[in-house]
């Protein structure tokens, strides 16, 4: 079978999906290259989004003070005892009851509020309640919100909104987050040109980057996409040794399957170790799984639909992992099949699906099924797992 | 009830949410003040999240030529007619079959690739098969994926990365799409203070306004905050007329009640049109939908609580609209109560609730339910409907 050129490598394994993620994982966990970097400093305002590295605690209580909930008028609950629809009882303004708006600090001495529509005006100086207040109602106490040194969030909580104002009303205006990890892409591939340009038989315009670097993006990374590298070896190994450099997972997408020019497997054996080659999916299958300066390195298949795949099946829970954050599982339904769909032998398919309604259920209408059909991808809603 | 400052105002209306919804998106769609704005063109890199404002058209079809989609040996199917495995068939290497790497253009003439699997390599100038390739049998055909002129994207698409990919394969760089909303955020408080101070008795942090823009922004609009403004009628027109100014929504954050000192729906009249003022839902009722100068104009309440859910159910979908987004429904889960929840009679309750699982039952357990209680938010999972 030798035809030449440099050994046509063999997969070192055609493991099943699990055994797959559990060596990649298990390896990268006892390595330590899956753990958050350096935490780094933002503003509140820009933490949208990113990880805390560290409990968030309150330095402030919020309120601060004893404040009205309600407009109306602060009282003091011992001098409305009494009041009742038979018997309506008369405060002195500024004296017994004073005008408060929400959000109003009550006066020194004053625990309750009575709410302006519960209030008769009779005269300028004197207002009319019938009922009494009970300590502290209409009154936002203090910390009743946050107490200072309170715990705001946790460790490893993507923030969200209501996160960014919680921090700031506890008297925070920093944050400690997790960097946000690196991902090196590498499109190998003498035939690649970069998009803009008109293709010429035998030349591919470069998208694939795009569509990884698209992916990281949306679960936290930042994605540096370097030009198209030749299908050679040296190139391969240099682009990947510039890219080890400032990155926390590379990625070399195509040459991972066992042909004359894929490269990836050997690059990854040279510099550090193979994991796992070849895994029993469908699409996906020639997938390289590896470790290299201590720096996880995926070898990804050139089909768009195989590279999505394996993307979100193996670089997904790392790019996670790396901002502490738990891969939480993707949104299952259950559907009907309008049509028998078999899958290979020995291997799990993933078939992209459309959803829609029939008869009031959902149903899942499979997309081309081709790895190389892109249109698929874009056509999807989601995948049907075949096991 | 005339209390000296200027007259207390009291609900235009007071009206269930779906009148409210109703009432203020049919003003919006007749008016116009939610369609998109002229669309603008970026590079298909900077596209991710953004909507298309046309349909996208392929410039190019991928694959451009026939190509391999297997590593093997390009053939003539009709060289192979009639190879078995009692009569296996050779074939000339550079005549009758040219060795290929997956994505490689096939020679002319040549219509199928027979997979380097099922080949014997029988002496260096001859391969042996046994059995015969069908006609374009592991080839890629050219717009087998996309066809020139095809369409690959609909208008109003959220750009997805699988569609970047699309786009570049379609040998397109750039794309229209339409423009990020621009929303205003005005946050209205004599007792308010930046982030970042010490505040004093009666001094609040002002936080609400990165709560409304962590939210906005999530929806795919840029928000432009502007620093506090005090409790004063002219103030806020003042801020009002300079925010209308290159800003797709304006959002007035609190005052949007009935008290002496909530002027918002006051300086909505004066401007423009007040739609509703007050809606029966809780948290969330002191609300004000107005239109000035054809934008649509919110005064959000000032309890955290009220604010975000207010700018959940009456912002979201504006925001969406002018991406040409329709707002699709929140995930809905089904869950068990473990205690009896009532709401207030009249109101339609949101109850922000915490999920769990307690005997493999879903369960919804209800957070504190004050309507300043942004830790409610910040510990909560979703909403509780109580109609």
């Amino acid at each position: 079978m030798n035809s030449g050129g440099p050994q046509r490598n063999v997969y070192l394994s055609n493991v099943s999906l699990e055994e797959a993620l559990a060596t990649w994982l298990e390896a990268l966990t006892a390595g330590g290259p899956m753990a958050p970097g350096e935490a780094e400093t933002v503003s509140v305002d820009e933490s949208l989004g990113r990880v805390t590295a560290a409990p968030v605690f309150a330095a402030l209580s919020s309120p601060h003070y004893h404040g009205a909930a309600m407009d109306g008028y602060a009282v003091r609950h011992q001098d409305t005892f009494g009041a009742s629809e038979a018997r309506p009882l008369r405060l002195k303004l500024g004296e017994e009851a004073v005008e408060i708006d929400t959000g109003d600090p009550l006066p020194p001495g004053y625990d309750a509020v009575i709410m302006i529509e519960y209030v008769d005006h009779v005269s300028p100086g004197e207002i009319e309640i019938i009922s009494p207040a009970t300590p502290w109602q209409h009154v936002r106490t203090i910390g009743e919100d946050i107490v200072a040194t309170e715990l705001i969030l946790p460790e490893n909580h993507l923030v969200r909104p209501p996160d960014l104002a919680a921090m700031l009303a506890g008297g925070l205006v920093t944050v400690p987050v997790h960097p946000q990890p690196r991902v090196a892409i590498i499109p190998t591939g003498s035939e690649l040109v970069p998009p803009g340009s008109r293709p010429q038989r035998g030349e591919i315009i470069e998208f694939n980057s795009s569509l990884l670097a698209g992916m990281a993006r949306q679960w936290g990374a930042v994605a540096n996409a370097c030009a198209p590298v030749p299908d050679d070896m040296d190139a391969i190994e240099q682009a990947l040794t510039k890219s080890l450099a400032g990155n926390d997972v590379v990625i070399i997408n195509a040459g991972s399957s066992a042909g004359r020019e894929d490269f990836t497997a050997h690059v990854v054996n040279k510099r550090g170790t193979v994991l796992v080659h070849g895994v029993r999916i469908r699409p996906g299958k020639p997938l390289v799984l590896g470790i290299v300066d201590d720096t996880p390195v995926l070898g990804i298949p050139g089909f768009p639909v195989s590279a999505a795949l394996d993307m979100e099946l193996f670089a997904r829970p790392v790019i996670l992992a790396l901002q502490g954050r738990h891969p939480e599982e993707r949104r299952r339904v259950q559907v009907r099949v309008p049509r028998k769909i078999a899958s290979p032998l020995g291997a799990e398919e993933f078939v992209r699906v459309r959803l829609g309604f029939m008869d009031d259920q959902l149903i899942a209408m499979p997309v081309e099924r081709g790895a190389g059909a892109l249109m698929s991808l874009v056509r999807a809603d989601g995948y049907l797992r075949i096991p």
